[in-house]
């Protein structure tokens, strides 16, 4: 493709794009294909002389599109949202083009070094408590990561060197039986950190929840680390959730923490969904009550905070359990920064060594909506949500199942399972919006997940005049 | 941002990378910048308003770009390429703009049935053995994974599932000697994968290689397989590497295979660099050789196939070891889809669980270059390399430390480590090329991957021209 060709397809895949938002309104957001579908549409094996381009955006539109579940439709309500935003698509379109590796900082300095801004000013954004920002002379620091799961998982990595004294990353976990606590609600990834670091399923204790507020029982977290204990168990991480995705509760942080205080364990906080409602004001007190007690925390920007996935950023009290944990460095790394101790190697703060400039696209989400615009996009999606909320209170076939949670409303019909889900996968069949299920206390409910900066109330109430119209 | 400046935007975010491409020649390929330079260089905190993303991209010129290592100049030879390409960009591009996350099927149908249409057109392309494709009634399959490290911790996650009858995701890797096997060239992440997995860094062996080929002394492998096995320990893994980092070494699969026959070590090929060139018949052979008796194998497309960081493709021959290592199913991701079995979840077959649609870049690259496109990339390579090696050959005082292994040439100066590393220092800081160091044998040697589709002859000639000046 020569440069001219480039810029002709580049507009063309730019005008695509803008085409595709402005046609979402009128397509069913829930894609419409059965098992097999696309991949049949598609030839058995690849062309043996190049294509145009333009011959791949046609085949897009005709055999693709149909089979996309439209995650950035203004009435997606399921999961959580996965914002993609025209800054952060910019930035990391910037990205692809410098094609740089940040693996070590000497590879390409400015990719590191923007990421430690980034992450730093998101600290700032978010409120923060300082030990997680990289100062000159603190300990803790900031990393992009491709999802929660990972992050997760590095943190409890960095958790194990900690408690096993360092021995673990030479001998291994051992016959140690070391012991992962999070809520019965806390993220499946915690579950799977469990099995990939090599303790397995069986070492995670789900905490009960109070069945009100869904939010970890901490009296029942203090029998059972006392039971741990007494049973030969060391425990060794601990999983505060800040907005679960079953219902988005929010675990008492500090009251985890002063529960584990005197144990081995790392608290770390998933706030993969929740985190970024702290750049408001009025949602801090919640948020962060007790954070400045956690060794980590991981927010997702690329659910609710515009930055196209893959953004997850962990922040560390201690960034040398990580580095400790996961360092090695064969001769062909080895240069003159790193063993000078000025720089940061990122390669050392996840499990990956390759590395993309993803800073490229948080910066441009920062710079472009700036804090205020930000916070107005969170406002938007709690004001909308807490629109859901009315519309289900003065609905008498409805009833909410626990308390609103910032953008997350989760309720289902008063006469049970069975209408609850017919109800929610009527509306998901008619295109018109997509919810997704979850189970609570053993009942089924639907979830509406505010969170896309195209929605509005009209598509709130288009999308509850479905629900009535399938009930 | 509106549609419209959304346009006007994109278009400009197009034509900067084509001007920054344009523009590379004239460039230090190295980085000009010292530690902390870029980050001193940026606003200590992130703006309250929203700017013009206009400001963004005169930024980028002003204060990011003098401090990249710019990876896309034809006259980086560091490493090995991480080529970025029009067609992977554009469509990369697009899958930021569809923002569907593909972590099961149901999630967006289209994301993963692309995706196993493409991972098997790219296995197809290479002349893979037929196990290692998804099709209706085999076993095996592919996945698009970040990086070779992860693709690689993957393959011993299955391989520690498979050895431990299933113990392993229950109740960890526990008191048993797990071993895992590689060359002493194998890549570090071999290493970080046991410490991630639980095994801890002692458990990997080191197998020396051929001083001459720096090839697995599959001998020495034997032995040591001998040895662990009398002092209680169960080899689970063994990575034959097919291009080593260091010196682009092949080891002898077929006959790993044979002298691993009889225990429960799972085969893994790395193939990250070198694997994408069997798309080009004559390298087959020896690329390809005793592959069948693997259990997987990965390369990198974005590494030497002109697909975008990142885009690293994970073949198994039974995909369920995989899956079952690996599979959570909280209540909100279950379906009736995946319940059926009739779809691939392929959150179950990478430790992370959101995923982005990486395949429409392999999918675009694929197309847009067609097998033809590939071969010749491919080979423009290998002749540069062929190339770089007859200079060095004519040079009496520069020696060849290793056979050429496709496009990487590694030697050095005959005088010794001192002058071969001052002249790889002075070479690189003069701007003009970069190429990395490695150590082969106690003693130093510089390499030269060739793999850019922007590197020319003419290229080549100026950084040997440029190297015969700082002598």
């Amino acid at each position: 493709m020569s440069p001219e060709e480039f810029r002709r397809q580049g507009h063309a895949a730019i005008d695509w794009i803008a085409d595709y938002w402005a046609g979402l309104d009128d397509v069913p957001v829930l894609a419409q294909v059965a098992p097999g579908d696309v991949r049949r549409s598609l030839p058995t094996a690849p062309p043996e002389a190049g294509e145009p381009f333009d011959a791949l955006l046609a085949d897009l539109d005709e055999l693709v599109v149909p089979g996309l579940t439209h995650w950035q439709h203004p009435r997606f309500f399921a999961y959580f949202p996965a914002n993609s935003s025209p800054a952060a698509i910019l930035g990391d379109l910037i990205s692809s083009g410098i094609g740089a590796q940040g693996m070590i900082w000497a590879t390409s300095p400015a990719v590191t070094e923007v990421e430690q801004v980034v992450v730093d000013w998101l600290a700032q954004a978010l409120g923060l408590p300082e030990q997680f920002r990289l100062t000159d002379h603190g300990l803790g620091g900031g990393v992009i990561q491709d999802t929660a799961s990972t992050a997760t998982f590095t943190a409890l990595l960095a958790a194990l060197h900690r408690a096993s004294g360092g021995s673990a990353r030479d001998t291994g976990v051992g016959a140690t039986k070391w012991a992962v606590y999070g809520s019965s609600q806390a993220h499946s990834s915690l579950v799977k950190a469990a099995m990939m670091a090599g303790l397995g399923s069986e070492c995670v204790r789900a905490i009960e929840v109070d069945p009100a507020t869904q939010a970890m029982d901490v009296r029942a977290l203090e029998l059972r680390l006392a039971d741990d204990i007494d049973d030969g168990w060391t425990p060794v991480f601990v999983q505060a959730a800040v907005g679960t995705t079953s219902t988005g509760a929010i675990d008492d942080v500090q009251a985890i923490a002063e529960a584990i205080d005197g144990t081995s364990a790392w608290l770390h906080v998933d706030a993969a969904w929740a985190g970024v409602a702290a750049v408001c004001p009025e949602h801090r007190d919640r948020i962060l009550a007790g954070v400045h007690l956690a060794h980590s925390i991981v927010t997702n920007p690329h659910k609710w905070m515009l930055t196209t996935f893959d953004c997850s950023v962990l922040w560390v009290q201690q960034r040398a359990h990580l580095t400790e944990a996961l360092s090695i460095t064969p001769e062909y790394l080895r240069n003159a920064a790193s063993e000078s101790g000025a720089v940061v190697d990122y390669r050392d703060w996840h499990p990956q060594l390759g590395r993309r400039f993803r800073a490229m696209k948080l910066w441009a989400v920062l710079r472009t909506y700036g804090l205020e615009g930000l916070r107005a996009h969170i406002r938007s999606g709690v004001d909308l949500a807490a629109y859901v909320e009315e519309l289900v209170a003065d609905d008498e076939r409805f009833e909410l199942v626990t308390p609103r949670s910032l953008s997350l409303v989760v309720f289902r019909h008063v006469g049970g399972d069975e209408p609850t889900l017919a109800a929610m996968h009527a509306l998901n069949a008619s295109g018109v919006a997509y919810l997704s299920h979850t189970v609570v206390e053993g009942r089924a409910a639907m979830r509406v997940a505010v969170g896309s900066w195209r929605t509005t109330r009209a598509d709130i109430d288009r999308t509850w005049a479905e629900l009535q119209r399938v009930l």
